[in-house]
């Protein structure tokens, strides 16, 4: 059977007058899109236009919760309840789930964003706050996860599907993780680098870390792409080109788990 | 057959440290909840926790959404588009069918709050922007609308069912609307009163005027109580246990229209 | 002697992550700066840096204080008494004195933003609560009106310093009011053209109406120019140049007045 | 010459409609109010109102900035550099000094709210940020810290003025800090108890552990009291009246440093 793949893009970030990133431009070429809820961003107006924008290009919707934190774009690590984090999420995939009824869709996957994704990633608390949150909603959604993570676990335990995330503009360390924002070689800027490293992590699971070792990744079923640089358009653009020269099939998440 | 009316109240109107009303004392004797959803007030918690008490008292819930003006308690009017209006209701909507969803349950109707009420019940924009966001999201919701308003209007033109609401501790001018707030005489306090309104209300379509006269109300088929005075609770039961005496059948919109 | 004019711009209306304009650009041709107080847009940290480039730039300092909507960006009416209008701007103006103070500098104006601008510009009640804000905090303040509008008056009245304020960018109806942002034409985008007409107002106190008549606006001022449009370095570049060829000088509206 | 000390409380800590504490009740038995700012709780109209009570009441009047976190009252840490720490209080201390000043009054201090205060209490960074704030918008403003905490070491490092402060209605551990409000015996409900407590740290300078342990205080220079319960009044007022029982002076914080 031939190898396959879904793309994934955070969209739909701007807020009321604010705008960011390029939605209409990166949208031919993703086939998940990850939509702010109106926390971190995202505000009616632009979560009804991005949700009509994927349904027009049949990309899948799924939602994109944060920490209430408008302020720190959900960067800024909160300290909330179990509880609060799942009545927070509760909150914004109902909001999320009422445009996509709208339109006649369905949501396809939650992913936590910032740095409520990163603190569910390692922190039993927060992740069974977005476990708990998505099973009572509905358990068909998909969670977005690294691989290895804590958030990945509880959801598997729960019952849950999990779709394994790779960031193919984003350097790793020979742990596993993800290098640094801080750090200036954190993001990999070069389409051809790119497209190499997820084609590599699809064909062979790995990655190569900064220092050079082989990082082992194991399934990977999504490639985040990030569409807020001016480059965005063009390098995912070139990563989807790339990914079906390679055989590689590019579909919606839950086409593949 | 026998006389059926519903009893309705505004709830979860607190937002995270802020507590208003008494929703615990209330909830026994009403029959449909008016729940906020986060924008004039209401929080991921709070409406968590007005859902799960609403389904331990078998009270119908609905949305209660209003103005994104959390600071003016959604009772000044803003100057919001159409499809604005359109979305900020779906936004609410959903996100509170969130927690219904999380719990088992489903909204049965949506009452826009304070100014966003007051100005759907006279203006044609306003009021499709409304109307638009329940028909997309979801045809059986019921709007709870004052009789002979544009909201009810452009609601039955839509083809959505409206229940017409009477507020038994509002004093009514002769032309059928609210004395305004701002009147000393505006709110009826004896409980002993409001019941007789209410009773009035149901088996005469009727009710007096300040000036005396008799103001014709049409079919009537929920009462509007407020749950944020000390008297609330001591009140709401009064009411509800008069029109069970006047051999009125107190039970959930739904099952009256 | 000869004639003086000031240029000022709306400055720091970034939001958190969001970023507007160009205001490192804009600013070494502006000498007042207009700068967002955190309600329809700014935050601690846009103000504070805002703040500190406009002292790098020897550029005066103002509050632009909003509607506290920035979902909006302060662009939507909202009902608010003169006391809430008086205590939003009192907020607003003693947040950036903060700032202000912090590096050693003083206000030299307010101006209100957007829909506060246009109601306080024909409403006595806005315009009372904005003037009375300003006088009880530092009446030495200048406030930026338009000429002949109800705010400019009001201010007048209560014995504060008032600066008449042209838009070179925008184009006036022949009743002198500017013409609706919703009109295909109400932006004046050629840079010759902008100059032309603030040269023209200075000189001869008149601008052109879209229909070609003369308007006469009395006494200018400050010449408005916007700072978020790409075009807008070059455009207030030309300006400033434009004007010193004219032979007129270019400084702080407090040295005009 | 005579024992001193102040009695300080927070207050202004509703939100638009939502009202919590008795302020009036309170006013007239404290000595220092600590004004909330509008980021934990707080809002213009509510700043106004409270200022214009202290100023009636001759009470000192200081800045109680919070987290920028309304739905969780500022009690929840966020990860803020010292950098955003700073702007935020700059903003804070600003826009409440916008009040002070309408009515020709100035501030006398600053105390940092909930979750803030506590981590300024022990971190160095959050601290840096708080003391550069103050010392950058007015050096002559007081900070009230607990005794040997790190907020008072970095403020007296940098020159300003610390008042200790003693909480009398809260039970303290051994070690010195308070026991955490989740243990059911944190508040010391008892008024005559408090006064006691009070007393002894102002004569004594220590205060009796929840295990029977004398903890040295120091110099402390204001007792803290909560406005927020229903007691809090006779509490206060009880208060007031035994300190000066027990040949103490009740005085603002400015004049006792």
């Amino acid at each position: 059977m031939k190898l396959q793949i879904d793309i994934n893009c955070d969209l739909g970030e701007g807020y009321g007058a604010y705008r960011v990133g390029n939605d209409a431009g990166v949208m031919p070429y993703i086939t998940s899109a990850n939509i702010a809820c109106g926390f971190h961003a995202g505000d009616p107006m632009t979560m009804a236009q991005t949700v009509s924008l994927a349904k027009r290009h049949r990309v899948a919707v799924g939602a994109h919760p944060g920490y209430p934190d408008l302020l720190g774009f959900g960067r800024r690590e909160m300290q909330l309840s179990s509880e609060e984090v799942m009545n927070c999420i509760t909150y914004q995939i109902g909001a999320l789930q009422g445009f996509a009824k709208a339109v006649g869709l369905s949501l396809q996957h939650v992913k936590p964003h910032g740095a409520l994704y990163n603190t569910a990633a390692e922190h039993e608390d927060t992740s069974k706050g977005v476990v708990g949150a998505v099973r009572a909603f509905e358990d068909k959604l998909i969670i977005l996860a690294p691989p290895n993570s804590v958030l990945a676990r509880v959801a598997v335990d729960a019952g849950l599907r999990v779709a394994y995330e790779f960031f193919a503009d984003r350097a790793y360390n020979a742990d596993g993780r993800l290098v640094s924002r801080r750090h200036p070689d954190a993001i990999v800027k070069e389409a051809r680098k790119v497209v190499e490293r997820a084609v590599r992590a699809v064909i062979e699971k790995t990655v190569l870390a900064s220092d050079g070792e082989v990082v082992n990744l194991g399934e990977v079923h999504t490639i985040c792409v990030h569409g807020d640089t001016p480059a965005a358009v063009t390098l995912v653009e070139t990563l989807k080109k790339g990914l079906i020269q390679a055989n590689i099939e590019v579909k919606p998440v839950r086409s593949l788990i």
